[in-house]
């Protein structure tokens, strides 16, 4: 059985987590079993996340919301991490503690998360968020602005940093940052 | 202004919390501005648990639901009290400690619920769990089973003790009980 291995692409809105996602989906499956994943998840708790993305709520609310969507997502990924696939994730417990981060104490919402499990890889992508925000068709959600994204991305820096987690500037060609990903993949794991 | 006052009345299912709110409510409103509320809340978030209270879930999943829920019925809760109201709940942050811990470490949950506020009267309606689902004409929520019922009950008592707050067995006539409730609060305030 091929061994497991949990993948995370997180970072700001429009730094491109869903389309490099996509893009090593389109890599691996040609090699490996992939379960492709996002959060907030596809459980009623992620449709209502989803419902308040225009709504602005305390952002303890959303904090506990996430961390609910992410007991149900995990048991998800653990499903598909024992039949040895390759779990790809578009946003996991970071998204938390940098989003609600701006407002929250960061170890409240790690204690929060206390039944996610550590991905094998986590990469940041990383953009400026005036940059990033013209990339997106709608950014009509709360998230969605200049002067909070800064703050959030400041987070994500400063995370990656203490985490460790490899840093990709998103502003380069898409291939470019694709290939750096798949990079990053083959050096932890056999392709 | 009249002084503003919180009491939570809380137990297990069938314990009658809602009917001795109620009651409380009728004598309170004849004298003071009154709030009656409950947990889950009627918000979109207390729908969703309402919803999945016929749904099996990891604890955790219920505790941060519950905590999530909290955070918004605790403004109503401080919007009401600034108000100089008196406020009664059917149930608060105790039943979260009681029913979520019997599968969750206490202390988690309790830094859930970081934005809860301390109610100025907690009073725990006790009850043989066999006696109290009787009561009911609908038992076919997940909790509402003789054997989690017991453990949840031991934990109200549990806490009861640690916290000090009063507890009324409510295998006696209802009037008697909801003297004793309108005893406990006119010991605390002048009404």
């Amino acid at each position: 059985m091929n061994k497991s291995f949990f993948i995370v692409i997180d970072g700001i809105d429009g730094s491109g987590t869903t389309t490099h996602c996509k893009l090593l989906l389109d890599w691996l499956k040609q090699k490996r079993d992939v379960f492709l994943t996002e959060e907030p998840s596809t459980n009623e708790i992620g449709n209502l996340i989803k419902k308040f993305l225009k709504t602005a709520l305390p952002a303890a609310v959303d904090a506990l919301l996430f961390a609910a969507d992410r007991v149900l997502h995990t048991i998800e990924i653990k499903k598909a991490l024992e039949e040895g696939k390759i779990v790809i994730s578009d946003r996991y417990i970071e998204s938390s503690t940098c989003y609600q981060g701006v407002e929250l104490d960061e170890e409240w919402i790690i204690t929060l998360n206390k039944f996610a499990i550590f991905p094998d890889l986590t990469i940041i992508l990383d953009i400026n968020p005036e940059i990033g925000l013209k990339r997106k068709d709608d950014t009509s959600a709360k998230f969605e602005n200049i002067p909070f994204l800064t703050k959030v991305r400041e987070l994500f820096l400063k995370r990656a940093k203490k985490m460790k987690y490899p840093v990709i500037n998103t502003s380069k060609p898409i291939e470019e940052v694709q290939t750096e990903i798949r990079n990053h993949v083959k050096s932890l794991i056999k392709i």
